[in-house]
């Protein structure tokens, strides 16, 4: 077994396919070192290593000892330098590299290398005393923190004590005594704290960094990023063992990091921060505000000519966007590391689209590219440019980067505990720092926006908030943020803890109060990339739709029908005339209450104009297209009131006792609601409901028709798990249907279909397709009972069957993402003996899953016709689909089973 | 198509095996007549002619009418006799009959072809004007409230005023002039009510009588009795028109029923009763108290002997034990109906085993002559043999008849209908009736026995008590019933409605109060039929059973181990000593309030020695016998208190605030626990619990393999849906056994498995048996969620969705009868699927379908290793078992799928 890869000198054992094993940062340095570029020389460890430490219980695996010294040889005879060498020691840094970019949540060590004899040494050889013992305070402050554990803030506090005692306020200005005074204080701090000395022995010293990085790999905040962002199936992360150049040499020296193409807007400019005589963290924790390429490009023309040459090969290359960070140890350019750079939806759709117009890539790819989060960004909200500039300029506070677009109102927290707290509270929060780290990630992830006083837009914050989407503003620095007493100061004002802000990411501005937000304009790459994806993707989109404002909100997202009314929503409110929903709602309840059939048919003519009138609009604003309507759905005793005081009122209204209707409140009450009465059960019981339901849906699509419009209504019977309740529902329904067609002389053709949402609708799928014309799995439901989870309650263990830390028994949380394996199967056989019976059966989607991309793409390999989400999800699922498409192209042909 | 089949002179176009077509009765008649008996001629109207009936909206099929008087032609000329003909009419009687027994539940006419005109030919052709008159007005009062519906109170209201009037007591003392008084009386009530006269047409009269039979097929007591005995699959009633032979034409005639064997010991004796001078329905009404069989043979010797030598053939011919009707007129002898006789369990057994020995039958034949539900009653209870005698002699009310054997102990109730709504609301009761009639069916079915003041053995109570072995007491003649006051007198005393009163149907007896009852001895012949089973049956037979006492009983019914322990039940209640309960029930409720790990574990160690001490007795019992335990299944909630009252107590009990015990139990609710937080997942989150349930487990089997005996633990986790949690649940278990097998330093040998109740655990059976060693199908959960039902709440709806008169969608209560064709389908997929993967994989059934028969025969089918029953379910599922390889046997086997 081969764990290590070397790399140097413009040969790389690795190469830039090999993510898996290498990471992204370790098959970047091997790739980029094979094309060429400037890369200092180093191996990697792999992943596999890494899986293998795990596996053992924290042990490295056999022979990983006797290959890193066999590399750490040969990497001492490509620098001519040893490790540990008294005169002119080799230094490395000891980077992680997890196959998918994990920003933050795992360790590096810097200056590994270094010991009370080598600083001297490195001192004498660069004739910059200063320099090294810079870099040995920084090597020892990191080794302490991350290897060892101890805490960040106490050697922080070494730091300023230091430069308080010496009266130096930046860290620029402390001289070498000052670095050593320092070096002295950590080492004493460790000696008391750990009973050892300091590590001299830099082999010692490696191994120590190894087990950190690979250590940071369990760590709980890499986990949770990691199921948060739903990243798995990786082995582990690798360890990036690279010889150390420096960007604090002096002002011929710096480290920057830039993007091939501006990540906000997607704009092909040359894009990034430079920061003369400093090292890479200082740029990413974002302490010190950095200059912009531009300015680089001024001062440093000849470096920038370099820097943009790189560039170019490097997107070429890769033929994506890049994020390269690079140092300059006097005046020589250092490529440390590439990856494809995150951006914002906007800049998502405007690099593929131009990609695809440079001939970089094709629609496919660019297609490929595209993730359902993007699209769902592109959705959020932005301050509403009908708002004041009086306004705006009264209630501004303060001005820094807009690091990431959107905008977002929130109650300021200044910790990320807190924040997490509030948030689960149903509080909206806007996490305020001076600057963050990867601990804050929690806190962070539940924030409307995040706004810190420090930091560029590649700064952790930055970054970490544009993988998300969310707002982010940064570098503000006129705040003063004070976290003693949860307040910052801007401008003369102050903003406590809880006080109202809203952020707005596109101009980085800030706020006080809560300013009035709408949703954005869409770029106009969404729809160019959204139209190839109709023109590739075999699977129609509906979308989920009650009300004729969704219809026509589905329409404008691109839907080709509706797959979804829920015709029991129209019973709690008239969305025409919101004030008139108690109208519905005491009709529907005089139904429920009713004893005898005659009462409930008198209650049902009151609800009929109500239902008719909505399906009228609803057929309007849909046109031409497909509609599926399903009758009522749940139990009735979510119409009725559980409390008295709402029973007493209802009482009056219908002019029946209190006790009467606590009664039958009480009669409706049921152990497991999910399994209960209702569904088609409803209308086996009430056939009135259905007469009504259909005479309503009937009446409504001749009236269209009459105005001219084309109606094609698909009535859907919920919940059926037999053959037999299937043709006792199907007869009822074609015969109120037909009759008024009768009667009403027009011609309406309709389909009469059912939801498959029980296994045994599954399982029996094909008896049942001999009665209904369509299917539509209801995976909601069907999720539910396959799997014995009741949604409501699945809160109390779920989270432990996702969380890979804990039982990590799904993958994912199936109500999010269709259970392939389990609910899959019983969606495949019903679609398959469906059609056996019908070959032309419409098949469709109507659970929440066919808006999430895995799902849809499923949904597409089984041959359903259409998929049906919610409106927003729409262009979601058109793209999902394309995805389908391609995916398929690429794989070999499976032979039919 | 033909619809009508003759009979006649020695020659029928039908025979015996034609039931389905000709109905019970029907192929009787016909087959009767082909082995030479003596049978009126007659014509039988198909089932297939009442199917078309109601499959036509009521109409006779094309046809059916020249069919008709085709075959009425033929039985003229084969009788001599014309229908209608004033001087010597033919008379007929019009019956119905179904595929299978409905004792009393459809309708008959006698005497049709009688008018005014035929009335008097027959006076004078019998020189009986009186039998002539007698004859008419039972025609025109059957006819009246059969075919017309005139209420029959009030047509016996008219023969009780003419009665009054002429001043007669009995029937039989009515001159002829009463009869034709009572027929004007009849046909004044006809006018008034119906508006025309009675008709006089026969052929008329002949077709008002088939209509009328036909209709009864569906009359709500028919179809109830239908649901109740669960006949289903039948195409409708026969209609038998016959050549009427009198009973009623002096003291040479006669009629009566009789059995082959005593019907309720099975004894081989000839059993029966005549009437002397009297027709059929005057027998099964039980109006008269008839005379026993051997009277008949001192009294009329010749008659006997021909009837005796009928019985004879009958038996030998049909192998088994008939209930037979025959009428004597003036002497000579007619048989009007053979059929399979009812009987008691007891005599089911014996007349079972009896023939097998007489050769007449083979093993396998009497195997599948038993019911599941005859094994069921003979567990019935009898009198406490311990009673003391004086006890018995003070509380004796009367004696009669003892029809159906057991005891039964209720409050007395006189009304049918009122015993209905008691029952229903939770009481126990005896239903009192003067005698009774299909009307009293409802009541009758919920009582817990019936006393009638008439009747015989034979009578309409006593059939219809026998067909469901429910206690029974008849002809109780010193009963004097008066339901108008609610009460009967006897022998002095009155006994009031609601009363309690104990009936012995062994004696006959009848007590005042409620006597105690115990379960009787079983008859010898049951233990060797059962044995027959188990040398023929393949599937194994197991036991549900809680407790060291449900072990020892479960292995008295001859399970061959223990398919299911229900750990939780131990954490209710100590068996051994019940006033300790309360210690086990604080331990788990501890355990549940405990908001830490350690708290918990110290709740559980006090709950170990408890689990422990039950294990043993439970080994103990079924020593050498394997035992599947089940690790604890039910949600959390149901453990602790509900209410505030005992939320205190339990609060003071473990020193924690009552508020904290609310919070934790508002917490630990759900909106739909049967998919919550239960089985399985409650290890998952608490491993704690699997510890010590797995440890009491082991320590259990050490502590009784150390004594000597063998023990075979199965570790069972419910409600698993995954392999990989299949896997976590398994190490868990095997860490803890192991370890503590290692450190005892025995041989323990035990088994991992899981239940197999979600549809995903079917689907994925195949990886979950990677890691279960054995599947327990748990299909009372698999129903709930394959077929989204609810078994606590379904009750709203499903009895309409099994009722075939509303939706009719299930032949069966799938709680009750396994839903083979879709639970069954993923039941079939597991096991295959399993079996792929583990091919030795141990399979069973622990729902409560283990012990329904046709359920055990599908389990048998597909392969499984045994089933699991309640202890008193056990010899059913012994003798389904081998009645599923008997009729495998007959089946054209299968061709692999």
């Amino acid at each position: 077994m081969k764990y290590v890869y070397f790399f140097g000198a413009g040969k790389a054992e690795g190469h830039g396919d090999q993510k898996d094993l290498l990471g992204g940062k370790g098959a970047g340095l091997h790739e980029m070192t094979r094309i060429g570029l400037p890369v200092p020389a180093g191996f990697t460890i792999s992943t596999e290593a890494c899986d293998q430490f795990f596996r053992q219980g924290k042990k490295y695996p056999r022979g990983l000892d006797r290959e890193v010294s066999r590399h750490l040889a040969r990497l001492e005879k490509a620098t001519r330098k040893k490790l540990g060498e008294p005169k002119d020691p080799l230094l490395v840094s000891v980077r992680s590299g997890s196959a998918r970019s994990m920003p933050g949540m795992m360790e590096t060590i810097l200056n590994l290398g270094l010991n009370d004899r080598s600083v001297e040494g490195l001192s004498e050889r660069t004739h910059n005393d200063r320099f090294a013992w810079d870099a040995y305070r920084r090597f020892v402050q990191m080794y302490s923190s991350v290897v060892i554990g101890l805490p960040k803030e106490e050697l922080e506090e070494r730091l300023r004590d230091m430069k308080k005692r010496r009266g130096t306020a930046l860290d620029t200005d402390v001289t070498a005594d000052g670095w050593r005074e320092l070096v002295a204080a950590y080492k004493k701090f460790f000696r008391e704290r750990t009973g050892k000395d300091f590590p001299q022995d830099p082999v010692l010293q490696l191994w120590g960094a190894i087990g950190a990085v690979f250590g940071s790999w369990m760590a709980e905040k890499a986990v949770t990023y990691r199921r948060v962002e739903k990243i798995t199936g990786l082995l582990g992360t690798a360890v990036n063992v690279v010889q150390m150049v420096f960007g604090n040499k002096g002002d011929s020296s710096g480290t920057g990091v830039c993007f091939t193409r501006d990540p906000s807007s997607g704009e092909k400019t040359f894009f990034g921060d430079f920061l003369i005589n400093a090292q890479g963290e200082d740029v990413v924790a974002g302490i010190r505000t950095p200059m912009h390429l531009s300015d680089m490009r001024k001062r440093m023309p000849k470096l920038y000519a370099q820097l943009e040459r790189v560039r170019g090969i490097l997107e070429r290359h890769y033929s994506d966007m890049q994020d390269i960070e690079f140092t300059v140890e006097e005046g020589k350019l250092y490529i440390l590391q590439t990856r494809t750079g995150k951006r914002t939806p906007a800049a998502t759709f405007r690099i593929a689209v131009d990609m695809v117009k440079e001939h970089l890539i094709s629609k496919e790819e660019a297609i490929e590219r595209i993730k359902g989060e993007d699209i769902e960004r592109l959705f959020y909200p932005v301050l509403d440019p009908d708002l004041p500039r009086t306004d705006l300029a009264k209630n501004r506070l303060a001005t820094g980067v807009n690091a990431v677009p959107g905008a977002a109102v929130g109650q300021a927290v200044f910790n990320a505990h807190e924040a997490e707290n509030l948030a689960a509270a149903g509080n909206k929060v806007i996490l305020v720092r001076r600057e963050t780290s990867p601990e804050d990630v929690g806190g962070m992830a539940v924030a409307q926006g995040i706004l810190t006083a420090t930091g560029g837009k590649t700064s952790h914050a930055a970054v970490v908030a544009r993988g998300w989407g969310k707002c982010c503003v940064v570098g503000c620095e006129a705040l003063d943020v004070d976290y003693s007493q949860k307040l910052f100061r801007a401008n003369g004002r102050v903003v406590h803890q809880g006080d109202w802000i809203t952020l707005d990411g596109n101009e980085g501005a800030v706020y006080q109060g809560q300013l009035k937000l709408t949703t954005p304009q869409l770029p106009p790459d969404y729809e160019t990339l959204l139209s190839w994806c109709d023109k590739i993707r075999k699977i129609g989109v509906r979308a989920n739709a009650d009300t004729p404002q969704d219809a026509r909100k589905s329409r404008e997202m691109g839907a080709e029908g509706i797959g979804l009314v829920r015709t029991e929503h129209m019973f709690f409110k008239d969305f025409d005339y919101p004030e008139k929903s108690i109208e519905r709602q005491r009709a529907i309840q005089e139904m429920i209450i009713a004893e005898d059939p005659q009462r409930r048919k008198k209650a049902l003519d009151r609800l009929l104009p109500f239902q008719r009138q909505d399906f009228i609009g609803i057929f309007r604003a849909m046109e031409g297209l497909p509609v599926v309507i399903r009758l009522i759905d749940p139990p009735l005793h979510e119409f009725v009131p559980h409390d008295r005081v709402k029973q007493e009122e209802l009482a009056r209204d219908l002019g029946v006792s209190a006790d009467s209707i606590a009664r039958r409140v009480a009669q409706l009450h049921e152990a497991n609601p999910m399994l209960g009465h209702r569904g088609c059960r409803l209308c086996i019981t009430y056939p009135e409901i259905l007469e009504m339901q259909v005479r309503a849906i009937i009446e409504a699509a001749i009236a269209c028709q009459r105005e001219g419009l084309r109606v094609h209504p698909e009535i859907m019977h919920p919940l059926t798990l037999d053959k037999k309740e299937m043709r006792i529902l199907e007869q009822a329904t074609r015969r109120v249907a037909d009759e008024i067609i009768r009667k009403e002389k027009m011609k309406i053709h309709y389909l009469v279909g059912t939801m498959i949402e029980l296994p045994r609708a599954a399982l029996l799928a094909g008896e049942i397709a001999e009665i209904a014309e369509f299917f539509s799995f209801g995976t909601n439901d069907l999720t539910q009972t396959t799997m014995g989870l009741s949604r409501d309650d699945a809160g109390r263990f779920l989270p432990d069957y996702v969380d890979e830390k804990k039982a990590g028994i799904f993958k994912h949380d199936p109500f999010q993402v269709l259970d392939i394996e389990g609910v899959g199967k019983l969606v495949e056989w019903g679609i398959q003996q469906g059609r056996k019976v019908r070959p032309k059966l419409e098949v469709g989607i109507c659970g929440e899953h066919g808006g999430e991309p895995e799902s849809v793409k499923f949904c597409h390999r089984v041959g359903m016709d259409y998929v049906s989400a919610s409106p927003f999800m729409v262009p979601i699922a058109r793209l999902a689909a394309a995805q389908a498409v391609i995916e398929e192209g690429k794989k070999p042909r499976k032979s039919k089973r």
